[in-house]
């Protein structure tokens, strides 16, 4: 596991941040967005820019990326800097996974779920036929590059969705990391400077630690779906209503209540003010069939019940196995409202 | 590192060899050729086919491959089957590392180039723009079954080039093995039974103890490419004419001359005296300057002087940082006529 250097800095990307070392090369990606973001210093890095949008996350666009890396030159000793959201990191952590087998990247994260999430650990992926991140592999960046103050252009709904990934990461490291982003709001996250950076960097530095332990996803790393057994299922129920970060919030809900086995407890109270203090859903209009044939679809073949992870507390987060569906079922009325 | 679980036996196709443990499913991979090298036993297994030869090292098969994995069902847990020479087992390798971000595969190579080299060691690629392997992973498989029965209905060329990569592998192992391989002829190998099996399974378990060490060719793995730096400038310069065996022939008596520092010497006399036995070039028509420009071509930006792989005797193969430009010109007069 080649670990991840975190470089975590509001104004990094104004501050003209010094370019990686790379005697094979430097290539740029970037979307027709985030490419207004390029620091002025970087302007003379060949550049690839790519459709804005979740359709870039396709065979096409990476076959069309990596042509243009062997078109560029880019040797084993090169380097690959990609500059976006969670497509374009997905993309080019893939596409230096494979050029020439394998050359170091840089992941600057523009979107907040990007920042606290997608940006490191090492999974990257495109979509191919029916299935969402059906292509990938593990290639971690070499060195992340996170300024907190590109979230300013997001959408307010981009940023309430990943507070909502901010929080699960933070409910996982402990309850002095979840009291840090309790404290913060999706609008002032941008401009709150030191405060965001520290939150950011708890954040990311508890992810980092689950997947250097777990690489390939086989173990701790798992804690990290925490919210997303429930979370994936709502999301694809609901294609293009709901976005990820709204899913997961509802997920660490229905967590909370399988975790205690009733509900309305103190903390589902608590995390249930608090995402929608933040302007996130917190019920949703579904059918708990619907939901549970969703969430099993997700788990087939692995038999004798389901594996579930399960939120006792912060920083009391278990990944139970044989988990019987009526247990999942009951832990859907933290959101579903009753049929 | 995976380890590979190497299986060497003559007739082991015919004797229908068991299908391994999948609960996520499988895939045969095979070209319209080895199709009819599946054994009856595995015919039930869904089966994606695509056209013999180089051209199916490309995106598009590869994207056209994980889209039949993704339509198969192939889980996590699933595994590949991929039967054929180097282009199978190079895209098939691929495909497995991509497919749910890395399933485990097995490799059941049916040309010698294959089962002496290709098919283990965990390189796999498909082309690219302008550039041979210029997309691809390290994802060894998990298995290695190797029929030398095989190679009976190989084109006779085709297995003279073999016995080159062959003879290769033997001289890095040590003079027992050179002296096993030198007892060998390609028209007699498939047919050779246990004696077969010992020079491939030794052959094997050499490259394989090279690249358990040093996956990502950072070092000893070098050593393979005894032959080949010559080799592959040989192979660019007369494409279609020279298959890859035969330029590395070629290449080892290079490999040889620039070891010793002077032509002719007994290891280099009997290394012609065998290739030419064989039916391999021990010439070929080409200018020095040309030479080394494609040699050179492929080792840009590594400055100081080339990295070239010596041969100064069975089982006496030396790395060499640094090695001036006059010396690999000198070195090529072991196969390139005088001007």
């Amino acid at each position: 596991v080649s670990a991840t250097r975190l470089e975590v800095r509001a104004g990094a990307l104004r501050s003209e941040p010094a370019l990686p070392e790379a005697p094979g090369g430097l290539v740029l990606l970037a979307d027709e967005n985030t490419q207004a973001l390029v620091p002025g210093g970087w302007s003379d890095v060949p550049r690839h820019v790519v459709p804005a949008g979740e359709a870039s996350k396709s065979w096409q666009v990476l076959g069309g990326l990596l042509g243009a890396l062997d078109a560029a030159g880019l040797d084993r000793d090169g380097h690959l800097l990609a500059l976006g959201g969670g497509v374009v990191t997905d993309l080019g952590g893939l596409a230096a996974s494979l050029h020439r087998r394998g050359i170091p990247w840089t992941a600057v994260p523009t979107s907040l779920i990007g920042q606290v999430d997608a940006a490191v650990g090492g999974k990257t992926a495109v979509n191919l036929g029916g299935g969402k991140n059906s292509v990938g592999s593990f290639h971690p960046p070499d060195h992340a590059l996170v300024d907190p103050e590109a979230l300013a252009t997001l959408p307010a709904a981009h940023l309430r969705s990943g507070m909502a990934e901010l929080l699960k990461t933070a409910l996982i490291a402990g309850p002095e990391q979840t009291e840090a982003v309790r404290g913060l709001t999706p609008e002032t996250l941008a401009s709150a400077g030191e405060r965001a950076e520290a939150v950011v960097e708890s954040c990311l530095a508890t992810k980092l630690a689950l997947v250097s332990d777990d690489l390939h996803d086989q173990g701790v790393r798992r804690k990290l779906n925490l919210g997303h057994t429930f979370g994936h299922a709502f999301e694809s129920l609901r294609l293009g209503e709901l976005l990820h970060g709204e899913a997961v919030g509802l997920g660490l809900l229905c967590a909370t209540r399988l975790a205690a086995g009733l509900p309305h407890t103190p903390l589902e109270q608590e995390l249930r003010q608090l995402l929608g203090s933040w302007g996130l859903p917190v019920r949703a209009e579904l059918e708990p069939e619907a939901v549970l044939t969703a969430m099993l679809r997700d788990k087939k073949r692995r038999d004798g019940g389901h594996t579930a992870v399960m939120l006792h507390a912060p920083g009391r987060v278990v990944v139970r196995e044989g988990v019987p569906e009526a247990a999942l079922a009951a832990a859907l009325g933290a959101v579903l409202r009753p049929a």
